[in-house]
């Protein structure tokens, strides 16, 4: 069965040499081989024409969906069952007070079906699966993209084919099993894992769903900026706060919010706060020395955004720079604490890398470099419940008690005591 | 300060004697003792009357408080801000013909903001508290309604007191730390630490969120069964399959869709399937016999639904008769199998209770108490992530490679002869 195309893609632009290539089933530039990443490019002037557009997405559903003439997706093609995006957002006036910020919102995308930020990305890379003729999907991931990804094949019906590195904790491929998902644990690191990947697409006709270099992921991504645009309006924060590991989310995010001021939707794009981990932020360097990336190794517990050989750097920095914002790393300890103040003064328990832009932002605060009559929407990216290892080392310890109300009289004459 | 009192709320009517009390923190009859769990009443017939109730409903907000008129809260307390409810409704048509079905629908209710069902009820508890005017609240449980109190406490800003029995799961205090609840381990069993929490609630002066015997906390529960009406309209399914415990769940669900029937909201109550554990079902032996409950042991992987000593079993049993009902028990292989088809087949990662209830539906469809050509909904109570342990037995195993494309092909060949 061949589909129709999606029908506002003009083309594939790469970001670093500018080639245009037509829509199809490629990935990253020839010219600029696997640093070429590519960017899907649309007709805004025709979106921008369609009758009644902005009535049309108000009275669609409330789920990422929504912004279907900005997805690279052919028409004819179902989606997917599961309710993806149009995640909460909170205003949390406790956590605000705490940063030392006039006004504080935090967007739980923890709350999507797999439980992380990745759905949006995954979502995208199951159609395209389709609309190219695969019936399997494979991709190397130690986490959340992979349990993404297995989640939405089933949803679909897919095969998925998923490698991870030895290292890899248990309970993260867990989910991936449960979904049906063959998991392939690679005896050897990430960048082994992600190698094998790439050549058993290309050996056993999979498709490829590395957000790295698939140029498609990302347009999932950018639904959260779209989302942000839309749930605030004209009361947009000044800043939108992400954690970067590969960096497709930020990119992600700041083409979302280019896209909806181009389209008249909001009248200015928030500035951007990337937050990289300090054990693990090539990024960052590259941000603060203008120069190229140079990888590094990886030395942090958020481990969704651990990445040393980042793939979209070049993307991230791009949106950070045009949206004139800022990049800082954070300290495990930090993101720790993060993980306790999101959590008792905000509701929402995130993962390390979920919430690793509430510890950046509270930083960038004492820096100055956001000011504290500014206001800011922090993206959680990850359910906490995805590490509960982690958590435990944040959460402090409960108490052992005789089943006797003396006992809990003196621990709580003990507990005022401290 | 004094608020005012839940508009459309009439009295308190006891289950077993039908004495009817003011509304206030009462909990228990104090005629029939623990056992005489009382019910909220509502004025139906003024809120009916509301003028344009169905539309008011419509535009409102898509969460659970979108029911307030038929919730016991007063006006006066501001909302907490975590989005509770109006879970998504998923068309499984894979998972259907697995089950032999016509039609089935997945109610994902593990997408709440604690990720699992109990939100809805600790929704209610927080409110409740700030009404009566405490600071804090305090609960025994090993599981959801814990930490979903948690949550809830965290996002209103009340302080939590939680009681778990000395052998809970690790994983499963972590959330309630995480969200500074202050956590009792009981040198006991459940029934020990559930004793000690009431009366350490009334020693220390904590609101009491125990879902056995609080009557407020079952109409948050109700909203689950408001909901499905609302979703479904017209086409409600013939079934609503809700897996079975404390008996708050299912007789919750059960008087929300009376109360849409009731209001004109929908033309037909749908009829529920109970399903309870084989290791721990003291409701189901009750329903069978006409007698009263006997206690039993616990003894399934479905810890949220292992209650031997259940609260609620009149209220339970009431809304299966009243709905012309059943009830069944599936064994934990069943419902590690529903752990598998309901991930592969629906994309929805339930924990083992939350998906009892699709354990049960096979079994009533095989032993033909739900004919083929019926229609139901399962409501998966809680999120799979939930319990990692119990889905890595359900998961099967991942396969270790070494980092060669030969060493793939050669498993995918060993797969395939499978």
């Amino acid at each position: 069965m061949k589909f129709s195309q999606p029908p506002f893609v003009t083309d594939l632009k790469c970001l670093i040499c500018g080639s245009s290539y037509p829509h199809g089933n490629i990935f990253t530039c020839p010219h600029c081989g696997i640093d070429g990443i590519l960017d899907v490019q649309y007709d805004y002037d025709q979106i921008r024409n369609l009758p009644a557009l902005r009535d049309k997405i108000r009275n669609r559903s409330l789920d990422h969906w929504r912004y279907r003439e900005l997805l690279p997706i052919s028409p004819d093609i179902p989606l997917p069952h599961l309710h993806i995006g149009w995640t909460p957002v909170y205003d949390v006036p406790r956590l605000a007070r705490y940063f030392g910020l006039r006004k504080l919102f935090l967007k739980d995308d923890g709350r999507n079906p797999t439980n992380s930020f990745k759905d949006r990305a995954s979502a995208i890379g199951v159609m395209k699966a389709m609309e190219f003729g695969f019936n399997t999907i494979a991709c190397a991931s130690t986490g959340n993209a992979a349990s993404s990804l297995a989640g939405l094949s089933a949803a679909v019906g897919l095969k998925s084919y998923i490698f991870v590195p030895e290292r890899a904790p248990e309970p993260k491929f867990t989910q991936l099993l449960i979904f049906g998902a063959t998991v392939f644990r690679v005896k050897g690191t990430y960048e082994q894992a992600f190698d094998l990947s790439k050549q058993s697409c290309d050996q056993f006709g999979w498709y490829n769903r590395n957000s790295g270099t698939n140029p498609f992921l990302v347009e999932g991504k950018k639904t959260a900026g779209l989302e942000i645009a839309e749930q605030f309006g004209k009361n947009i924060p000044d800043w939108v706060v992400v954690s970067v590991g590969d960096g497709c989310t930020i990119g992600g995010i700041g083409k979302g919010l280019r896209e909806m001021k181009q389209l008249g939707l909001i009248d200015r794009v928030p500035r951007l706060l990337g937050v990289q981990a300090e054990g693990t932020k090539p990024i960052l360097d590259a941000f603060a020395s203008g120069k190229d990336l140079i990888p590094t190794g990886t030395n942090t517990i958020a481990d969704s955004i651990a990445v040393g050989t980042p793939r979209n750097w070049r993307r991230a920095i791009r949106q950070v720079r045009l949206s004139h914002g800022e990049m800082i790393a954070v300290s495990d300890e930090e993101i720790l604490e993060a993980m306790r103040v999101t959590a008792r003064l905000g509701g929402v328990f995130g993962e390390p890398a979920g919430v690793a832009g509430a510890a950046g932002l509270k930083k960038a605060v004492e820096q100055k470099i956001v000011k504290s009559n500014e206001t800011a929407v922090i993206v959680i990216t990850g359910n906490g419940l995805k590490d509960i290892q982690s958590a435990k080392q944040a959460a402090g310890k409960e108490h052992l008690v005789e089943p006797t109300l003396d006992a809990v009289a003196d621990l709580l004459e003990k507990q005022l005591k401290l």
